[in-house]
């Protein structure tokens, strides 16, 4: 018998990345190509098709052991019927995907959302593997977030679980408005977005800080100066520490899941992140709760989107 | 063919209940007893046998239609090997349950948290009936909570998932500890309890109200007084929704439920409750993500235990 080998497709504004991907969540092939979000949806999904047979194509594996095909958009959508609902990065409103592809591709097709496609892809065989129920926090641009409950995604009633960016964790007294309308969202102290305008607030402040140096203030400037010792760098990220941790507190009472996996650019800062993560953590869970979770960096980097994505044909 | 039917039982500190039901969740026969506590283990695990064939007996149904026996516990427990870890009011540290009843009562057993048990009972011929995504929040002495995700309960890692009394959602300026260690939880200001304390606390302070007309404040003392007008009453409420409201706008954005139910004692005083929770949910909550949800009463009342204890055979 021929081995089964599952196709996962990354679908972001600007490229589209795919990965052949087996049983076990092992990558053994990938492509790259360009979205084409300008020319519309129909040109979208022409070049998916196109890019998935390329990929195959590439590779020492046949079109016939291909058991079909998972993608991960960014946005929201009807997973069961396969309609991207909407997807502002690619322009899109309610366009079909899964009955279009099935047909082109004659195979069996999923889409899911790109932040619980990554988690379903930790899961599977990154830093969550063999592991049933964990949440993935992904710290970009955003906070973005993925459920993995009894080895599955965790969607909700209409594809909309795991918006844990926009947990409201911080307190009004202090919170700031976030770009959902809301105020205090996780997001707007533990993203990228968020360390960097905390930075500028103690720029504008005249705060006494190496940060100033730069032309332009970046995540990665103040993630680099608190590892130097830069006191008001330190204070930022361990603000964003301290709001993560108590995040996965709540979490942890409402979802019991056996880990936390914090992905994305900003999760790289290391132990002066995850210090104080962990200690606000260990603080505000209760303890019968906090036994036996732990927190840890996520492993497949850019690569778990497609892992995970590959991943819809055997977990949902 | 003839009709499977389920029977579901409920342990409660001091007395069990269990209930016969068919195929769609209704009751078609009861039965109730002592625990017996004080008497071991052994001993309730044959007053359950005991009764379980009783019922049967008393109804016009036949052993043989039998096709399982799911009991709700209160306290912590290891669902899939069938054992009760830890249940205070049992008096029980790590009870095998499944593996005897399945031997004497030779039938599939299954065992959850009474919480969870409740939960699926409104999923199944309830408040949430025909609703695969939702949570119920139970007010009593505690505030106990049940999540069920497409159409199952969600257990978590090791069975605790859905502490939702232990939210930590009261700001910690204004928090009070909580029996779990923790301060500032959903409990100390929804539940009973929570309500019984801030009206003893108004009633220190020397608030003008006629709470103190009574010898005992109650939670349900607190809630007339409130549909009554009374001004401390109606503020002490209010907080109790408040926050309520406020715990479901976080718990929509991580779970997307198509519908909170609450249930329990105090979810009885109506709109006076409900107002100032859909009124904080409405207003803390993102409006794409709010689209579709809704709040409603329980409407099993104590039935949802043996009810939702049944449908663990076919919803686990």
């Amino acid at each position: 018998m021929t081995e089964s080998i599952y196709v996962g497709v990354d679908v972001g504004g600007t490229s589209i990345k795919l990965g052949l991907v087996n049983g076990e969540g092992n990558l053994l092939g990938t492509f790259e190509g360009p979205t084409g979000t300008e020319a519309g949806s129909e040109v979208v999904l022409q070049n998916i098709t196109e890019y998935v047979r390329k990929l195959v194509d590439q590779s020492d594996y046949d079109w016939g052991q291909v058991a079909g095909c998972g993608l991960g958009f960014p946005g929201f959508m009807d997973m069961s019927s396969g309609i991207v609902r909407f997807a502002p990065n690619l322009r899109w409103t309610n366009v079909p995907v899964r009955e279009p592809l099935e047909h082109i591709l004659q195979k069996p097709v999923r889409i899911n959302n790109d932040a619980n496609v990554a988690a379903l892809g930790e899961a599977w065989a990154g830093a969550g593997k063999g592991i049933d129920d964990l949440v993935l926090l992904t710290l970009g641009t955003g906070v973005g977030g993925g459920i993995i409950a009894a080895g599955k995604i965790h969607e909700g009633y209409n594809g909309m679980a795991g918006e844990l960016g926009h947990i409201q964790i911080v307190p009004d007294l202090e919170a700031i408005r976030c770009g959902c309308g809301q105020k205090g969202c996780l997001e707007t102290v533990s993203s990228a977005t968020g360390i960097v305008r905390m930075a500028q607030d103690a720029l504008e402040r005249g705060e006494k800080t190496a940060l100033g140096m730069e032309p332009e203030v970046s995540a990665k400037a103040v993630l680099d100066a608190a590892r130097a010792g830069d006191e008001v760098a330190i204070r930022i990220v361990t603000r964003a520490g301290y709001y993560l941790g108590r995040t996965m507190s709540m979490l942890a009472v409402i979802l019991n899941p056996q880990r936390f996996i914090v992905g994305g650019g900003v999760s790289q800062a290391g132990d002066i992140l995850f210090g104080p993560i962990r200690e606000a953590f260990a603080k505000y869970t209760p303890p019968a709760i906090q036994e036996g979770i732990d927190i840890v960096p996520a492993v497949l980097g850019n690569q778990a989107g497609v892992v995970g994505a590959a991943g819809l044909l055997l977990r949902s």
